[in-house]
């Protein structure tokens, strides 16, 4: 009974990611569109946003929770789609059981970078995830000869979430952090912040040509597709997957700015409904 | 015995001034200016910061610890050097017996306006204290002929916070916010937010010849000295005040902040300790 067989083969059980906030929402929208006969479920921690100035041992603690949460929906996967959370929480929580498996975005970015085969990498972030250094740990453990140069870039974020992705401010803010960069230009520069994905044409035309940039979003859907791949999770084919979004604060702004890093139409509904982590 | 009575007169307990984060410290570096014979104590509570996200209720219960913090320093006058204080907490807050006044810089702002004499205004702010609306209500309340416009300009404090204060990004950041405003020139701009004296220099330069700038550090110094000579509550001259700051948390990179925004000279030392305000 082949078909019968095949039926069996698909896991329609959702994914799980979570992130401190709301730039996580680019990692879904990667996941989406790579992998659009799959359910999804987000969660922004936005109560508690931002994780990167925490103590390392209160950012497990969140992210625990964060994944306790989304362990309740019977997720066949997850994804930290948070730097902050892969770089301080990942190392421990990834060490232990779980009864999915569970990744992030700064391993997926490396193996990215790998993949590119490319050896002169720019890592651009926060300066919260930049000063942790875990990007280029794991560059430098996943290949030596790699040459890493880390730029923490603070105002990304702000002018991002300010809706201001090009024109004079954009390009003046790439100068104060990128000018000194481009004496001596990189063959791949690796977005290490998930809000950047929305600086990507603007960067594209500020970078040389040839540049390769990869971003922990799209480096994020690309894990997930050859996780579920490999271990044999794949949703059924054809079958519309759903996203739905929960938050823990319905903080000032953020539907608007779910909006913005999910690239949704005017009319598009989104589903974002309000989560309490810490009492679950 | 005249000389006896007059020294009876001074008053050298501490003024107390407190704020969500560091910001404040640009009301403690214009009081200091103003009133150098004062001793000063600073709470920024950056464990909590910011308050602008958070509700009404929490927003009070924060700035009563903070007060009561404040208060076991035995301190003569109190300011709330935050915006989203003076906006959401004070007006419950000031109807209530304390042990010393207490003022806010809402309030310091909008008396500097009105002896100003000018009548059209124009208020910056975050995007929290703009859309309180707690400026345009309260300079309304007292003169109702004033023409006032609030205009909200998120972008400032990462910039400042950032240390970029002048040239390309800053001017392009004021077209963004405020060229539409300029097509009808306010008589007189007042700086909503105790990070953007920082921005003074450049915004004189930016602004029409002839723009009256207010900012509530200024205009918070104005009304202490106002306040301590009306109570009888000032220092003896020429004695050397001294300002000690509490955080509530070492944030990263807290200490570059704070002696940017007191404009702390390298050698300065700056007597910086941890509070605990929850448990006070």
């Amino acid at each position: 009974m082949p078909a019968k067989r095949r039926t069996k083969e698909y896991d329609n059980r959702p994914i799980g990611l979570f992130d401190s906030g709301l730039g996580g929402l680019t990692v879904v929208r990667a996941v989406r569109e790579a992998l659009p006969d799959e359910d999804v479920i987000y969660l922004g921690d936005t109560a508690r946003v931002p994780y990167g100035n925490r103590s390392p041992e209160t950012v497990e603690l969140f992210a625990r929770q964060d994944l306790a949460f989304l362990e309740k929906f019977g997720i066949k996967a997850a994804v930290a789609a948070c730097n902050t959370v892969s770089a301080l929480a990942l190392p421990n929580i990834l060490h232990e059981k779980h009864s999915f498996p569970l990744g992030g975005v700064i391993l997926a970015g490396v193996e990215a970078v790998l993949a590119s085969g490319r050896r002169k990498v720019a890592v651009l972030g926060t300066r919260g995830t930049i000063a942790s250094g875990a990007y280029e740990h794991a560059l430098l453990a996943a290949d030596p000869r790699l040459i890493v140069r880390s730029i923490a870039c603070p105002l990304f974020v702000p002018v991002i979430e300010e809706g201001v992705t090009n024109g004079a401010i954009v390009h003046e803010i790439f100068d104060l952090y990128l000018a000194q960069l481009l004496r001596d230009p990189p063959e791949v520069v690796l977005l290490g912040c998930t809000h950047y994905p929305l600086f990507r044409p603007a960067l594209s035309q500020y970078l040389p040509k040839g540049t390769l940039i990869l971003d922990s979003a799209a480096a994020a859907a690309d894990y997930l597709s050859r996780l579920l791949k490999e271990k044999g999770l794949c949703a059924e084919p054809g079958r519309n997957g759903r996203a739905q979004y929960y938050v823990t604060d319905r903080t000032p702004g953020f539907e608007r700015l779910a909006r913005r890093f999910l690239d949704a139409g005017d009319g598009e509904v989104i589903d974002i409904h309000l989560a309490d982590v810490v009492n679950t």
